[in-house]
């Protein structure tokens, strides 16, 4: 039996070591030897080449190495086997950082001293207390679900949004189109961690923001994407900062990754930018996951975070 | 019965009117009638006049309106009455707010990304898990408590210095001069949250800089003090800045504030300033549990939150 790993965008040899540091014991190659390679079993991937899986006879499942899978279904070629999400407590706790990170920075006037401090201004801010505050939160995966409960123990209020219904101890939660605007009109920071589907696609629109509370304890409603790029409208983004419907943003994720050094969000005064690096996938944190899987299948267990192919997550 | 509220560099209507909302049936004043004023029998005060608390006669209590009570030993005509420190959720819940948000915003590499973005760079940086940082917190009353357990959440090591032995759920505790050494060595990023006394006067010195660990998955150790001024030497810091052995720091609070913009600390690119707002007192939050506190000593209740006044805090 092989493992076959495709990786583009990042290392293959450390993801290589790491799944042989996790087990020494499995064949794990870069490439098929043919391309109905019948010794593949097993793939995992991140943005595989179009086609790679398609003549693979034996193929059992695909493993994504990251949050996402949206990368994997945009393969046309790709059979009809179960795809897998990586769900690691790893993984999680960097996004929760992340996020945490920038609803603070933006909720204790990151920008403003920043500035203040290069004119050596002493001044001191309205600064709400953090339960004046809701943060809104798109996608209630484990993502989201694990960045409310970080948020609520900082004290803020949380309200959550999802494309079905979901009940979540102390976030107020709304679900499907009809509950967006209430869930908008709550949210002074909004924070997207949605997965990338055709429903989804563009999703933060001129609409969208548009319906963001206005009079907020901040000043203005913030969005913060760690979710993906083709989540937002980049142009309805510069919009609604200059419009000053939106008063800041931080944005992970881009529709063109890297983010074109003349694109104007990387000059915007209050958009902040990380290049795509909210959570990176950690080799030796997630190799040992995987193998588990591998070796759980092949005991005849049923595999865990298989995605719903009809839902794209 | 009288209550004096006297406030230095805040406005003191703000606290009249919260206090008086508090509770509507107490006559308040900002002033003494005459300095031995008999009606007196409680003073509300940050930074009172020296000696104005001096010959009340019936004065039984004084309240600080923030967490450090430094302000009001400085009086050298300070009767000798029990000192009370405001314990509030709000005033907790903001400095743990400070803290997390500059050890997410050093540890996520802020300052980078920001550079980063101006030279429209799009680069990933090498991010440490929280689990492989430790963060130390030198003082371990309700503030420090408070934000270790909010750091924990987030999965960091946290370790904990106290002048006193202290025994704390899930923090690598430290106490005294002999139990410095072992604490700073262990410490990715230091975070002060002492109070200010005759023993802890000028505690962030050379000596304790150079204890620091130097070899961190950070690049080098960071300072964030939310503390008060009068515990940094800024000298030193500066020093440790330009020879690199601190890597970062964070500072709220500094020996003259507000600090004097010819100070080299506003513009050395390593440091992040805030005018001393790291947690304000929000009179509208802190007022009842005042009042509630003046109501209950009436009654005959012990007063809470006195301060030990050999120790200074």
């Amino acid at each position: 039996m092989t493992i076959l790993l495709s990786v583009t965008g990042f290392d293959p040899m450390r993801w290589r070591a790491a799944l042989e540091a996790a087990d020494g014991d499995r064949d794990i190659v870069l490439e098929p030897a043919r391309s109905d390679d019948p010794a593949i079993e097993y793939a995992v991937v991140w943005k595989q080449p179009p086609g790679l899986l398609e003549n693979l006879p034996n193929l059992k499942a695909v493993f994504s190495l990251g949050a996402g899978v949206d990368h994997i279904f945009a393969d046309r070629g790709l059979p009809d086997v179960p795809v897998v999400r990586i769900v690691a407590e790893d993984l999680t706790s960097r996004m929760s950082e992340y996020v945490v990170w920038r609803v603070l920075d933006h909720f204790r006037r990151g920008r403003a001293y920043r500035a203040q401090q290069v004119q050596t201004i002493w001044h001191e801010r309205m600064q709400p207390a953090a339960r004046e505050i809701t943060v809104g939160i798109m996608g209630l995966g484990e993502l989201g679900q694990d960045a409310a409960r970080k948020l609520r123990v900082l004290g803020f209020q949380v309200a959550g949004w999802s494309r079905t219904e979901k009940a979540i101890d102390g976030i107020d939660t709304h679900a499907g189109q009809d509950g967006l605007d209430g869930f908008l009109a709550a949210s002074d920071i909004l924070v997207v961690l949605l997965p990338l589907t055709a429903e989804t696609r563009g999703i933060i629109d001129a609409g969208l923001l548009s319906r963001l509370k206005r009079q907020t304890p901040l000043g203005g409603p913030v969005l913060i994407n760690a979710g993906r790029g083709g989540l937002q409208n980049e142009a309805a983004i510069l919009d609604a900062l200059e419009q000053e419907t939106l008063m800041e943003a931080s944005l992970d994720v881009f529709n063109v990754e890297p983010l074109p050094s003349d694109h104007p969000l990387w000059r915007h005064p209050r958009v902040f930018i990380t290049p795509h690096a909210a959570a990176v996938s950690d080799p030796d944190a997630l190799a040992p996951a995987v193998m588990r899987q591998i070796a759980a299948h092949e005991r005849g267990e049923p595999l865990r975070g298989v995605v719903d192919r009809a839902a794209g997550y």
